[in-house]
C-alpha cells in the first residue's frame, strides 16, 4: 500500500476569482443555460421577452453554480451516474426563482435599472414584470417536482416563503433608522441568504448524502449568502455605476436601511442621526449633496470598512462549514468563491 | 338479496344553491380553515394582516369546496382513513394560490376594490400585494409537499404556470377589439378554468383513482371554470354593485375584453365599432355615459344573454363529465354547483 498524502486547503487568496469554481461546472452550466432556455418558452411571446431581457443580461449565476458544486461535492454524478440530471433542474430552478424575486422586487422597488440594463418594468410594465414572475416560478416548481426528491422541493418551497417574509420585513420592520445590526441580519439572511443556503443544501440531498454533510453545504450557503449581501451593502455606496450595473446609491434613494447605515446611525452625533432621519425616514433628498454627505459620514466612522469587516468573518464561517469535506479540487474552489465574493468590495 | 333502486339524477334545478355541497363538505371545510389561519401565521405582522383581510373577506371558496367535493367523490376518505388530510391541505394550497392571484391582478389591474372591500394594495401598497401574495404561493407549495403526491404536485405547479401564461396573453394578445371568441376562451381556460381543473384533478389523484375518474373531474373543473367566468363577464355589466362585490363595469373601466365585447364587436356596426376602439383600446372613457352606452349596446345585440348561453354549455359538459360515477350525494352536490354558477347571472 502506497502513503496517502493529504491535500492541503491552500490559504484564502486575495486575489481570488470564481474562475476555479465557474470551470469546474462548465459542462453542468451549459445544460443549466440549454434548460433554461427551454423552460422560458411560451407561445405568449411577452414571456419568453421578458424572461430572456434579465436572464440573459448576464448575472453571474451563482446560486446556480452553488447547486451544481454541491451536487458534485457530495459524488451525485458518481452515485446517479452522468446521464442524471437531478442537479441541472435544481439549479435551473434556483435560477428562475431568482430571477422570479428580482422581476419582483422591481416593482416593489420601482426600480429604473437592473444588471446594467433598464428595469423590465419600465419597459414592459408592472403588470408583466408580476405575471412574468409567477410564471417562472411556476416553472421552477413544475422542474423541481419532475427531478422527484420531495425533500429538495421542501427546502426550495420553504425558502421560497422565508424570502417573500424577509421582504416584507425590510418594508415594514427594517424602515426605521433605529434598526438594530440583529434585525438587519434576520432581514438579509431572509432575503438574500435563504436562497443560498437553500441551493447549497439540495445538492447533497440529490446525491442522498448523510446528514452532516447536508448541513454544512447548507452553512456554507447560508454564511456565504449573508457575507455576499453585506459585501452588496457596501458596494451600494463605495462602488461605480459601471463596475455595480446598478446606479451608486441606489439603497439611499429607496430610503433602504442597511448595514452601513445601521452603523454609522449608531455612532453617529445627533446631527448625523436627524440627517439620516430625513434622507432615509422621510426621504427628502437633494441630490447629488446628500448622496456625498452620507459617504462622508460613513467614512468618518469606518461604517464601509467594518461592513466588510463583517462580511470576512461570515466568509470564515462559510469556509470552516466545509472543513468535514476531504480536499478536493471542488472544495478548493468553493472556498475561493468566498474571498472572490468578498474581494468584490476593494 | 334486497333490490337496490339506483337513484336518479335529478333534473337540474332553476333554483340551484352551493347549499347541499357545502353542507357536505362542512367538516372538512372547518379544517380548511383553520389550516389556512395557521399557515398565514408569521412573525412578520403585515403578511397576517393582508393575506386575513383577503382570507376572511367571505369568498365562497369555491375552489376548495371543489377539492374536498371531488376527493370524497372519488373515496377518499373511505381509502386513506379519517384522519387523512391530503384533501384539506390540497384544498388550503388551492385557496392559497387563488388568493396570490387576487393579489397580484390587484397590482396588475391597478384595481380599488376587492370583494367588496378596498384592495389590499390600495390600503398596503402594491409592495404588500406582490410579496404577500408570493409568500402564500409558497405556503401553498410548502403544504402541497407535505402531501407528498408529486402527481399532485405536478398538476398544480403546472396550473400555476398556465394562469401567469393567461394572465399575461390577456395582457398582451387579447387587448384588442379585434380578439376572436376563441381567442378569449384561451385566455380564460387558461387564467381562471385551469385552477378549477386542477383543484378538482387533485381530489382522484390522491385517492388513487383510475384515470377516467381523474380525467373526469378535471374535464368538470375545467368546464366549470369556463362557465363561472363567462357568467362573472356577464354580470359585470349587468349586475348591481352591492351583488357583485366589486364596481359595476370595472372590466370597461379598465379595458378589458371579454365575451360580451367580443360579440357586440362582431355584431356591430361601423359606428358601434369605432366605439369600442374608443373606449376600450384608447381608454377615453366619459362616465357614466360611456357604460350606459356600452350597455345598451350589448343589450341590442343579445351579447350578455348569448354570454349567459354560451355557459349554459359549458355546464353542461361539465355535468356530463360525471356521468361515468355512479349517483350519490355528493354526486348530485356537485351538478347542482354548476347550475348554481349559472344561475348567479338571473
Amino acid at each position: 500500500m502506497g502513503v496517502v498524502l493529504p491535500l492541503q486547503d491552500r490559504p484564502s487568496d486575495p486575489e481570488a476569482s470564481l474562475d476555479a469554481l465557474v470551470g469546474l461546472v462548465a459542462g453542468g452550466m451549459e445544460r443549466v443555460n440549454a434548460m433554461i432556455l427551454s423552460r422560458t418558452g411560451s407561445d405568449v411571446t411577452m414571456i419568453p421577452e421578458v424572461a430572456n431581457h434579465l436572464i440573459s443580461s448576464g448575472g453571474k449565476r451563482l446560486r446556480p453554480i452553488l447547486t451544481l458544486a454541491t451536487a458534485s461535492l457530495a459524488g451525485y454524478d458518481l452515485a446517479k451516474g452522468r446521464e442524471a440530471d437531478g442537479d441541472v433542474k435544481l439549479a435551473a430552478s434556483v435560477e428562475f426563482m431568482h430571477t422570479a424575486t428580482l422581476l419582483h422586487d422591481d416593482v416593489v422597488d420601482e426600480s429604473d435599472m437592473r444588471r446594467g440594463k433598464v428595469a423590465a418594468r419600465i419597459k414592459w410594465g408592472n403588470e408583466a414584470s408580476v405575471l412574468v414572475g409567477d410564471f417562472l416560478l411556476g416553472q421552477a416548481f413544475k422542474m423541481m417536482v419532475e427531478v422527484g426528491s420531495l425533500r429538495a422541493l421542501d427546502i426550495l418551497s420553504s425558502a421560497a416563503s422565508v424570502i417573500a417574509e424577509g421582504e416584507v420585513m425590510q418594508l415594514t420592520a427594517a424602515r426605521s433608522t433605529e434598526t438594530t445590526e440583529d434585525e438587519y441580519l434576520a432581514v438579509i439572511r431572509a432575503k438574500t441568504a435563504e436562497l443560498f443556503a437553500a441551493a447549497c443544501e439540495v445538492g447533497p440531498v440529490i446525491a442522498e448524502r448523510p446528514k452532516a454533510e447536508i448541513a454544512a453545504c447548507r452553512s456554507y450557503g447560508m454564511n456565504l449568502g449573508i457575507a455576499f449581501q453585506l459585501v452588496d451593502d457596501a458596494l451600494d455606496y463605495g462602488g461605480t455605476s459601471a463596475d455595480l450595473g446598478k446606479n451608486v446609491g441606489d439603497d439611499f434613494r429607496e430610503g433602504k436601511i442597511t448595514l452601513p447605515v445601521v452603523l454609522s446611525f449608531r455612532r453617529g452625533s445627533d446631527e448625523e442621526r436627524a440627517f439620516w432621519r430625513r434622507t432615509l425616514e422621510r426621504q427628502e433628498i437633494e441630490e447629488p449633496r446628500d448622496l456625498d454627505a452620507a459617504i462622508a459620514i460613513m467614512r468618518r466612522h469606518r461604517a464601509l470598512e467594518d461592513t466588510i469587516e463583517r462580511a470576512r468573518h461570515y466568509g470564515a464561517m462559510a469556509k470552516d462549514a466545509l472543513a468535514l469535506f476531504p480536499a478536493s479540487p471542488m472544495k478548493q474552489a468553493l472556498l475561493e468563491a468566498v474571498d472572490f465574493c468578498i474581494a468584490r468590495a476593494r
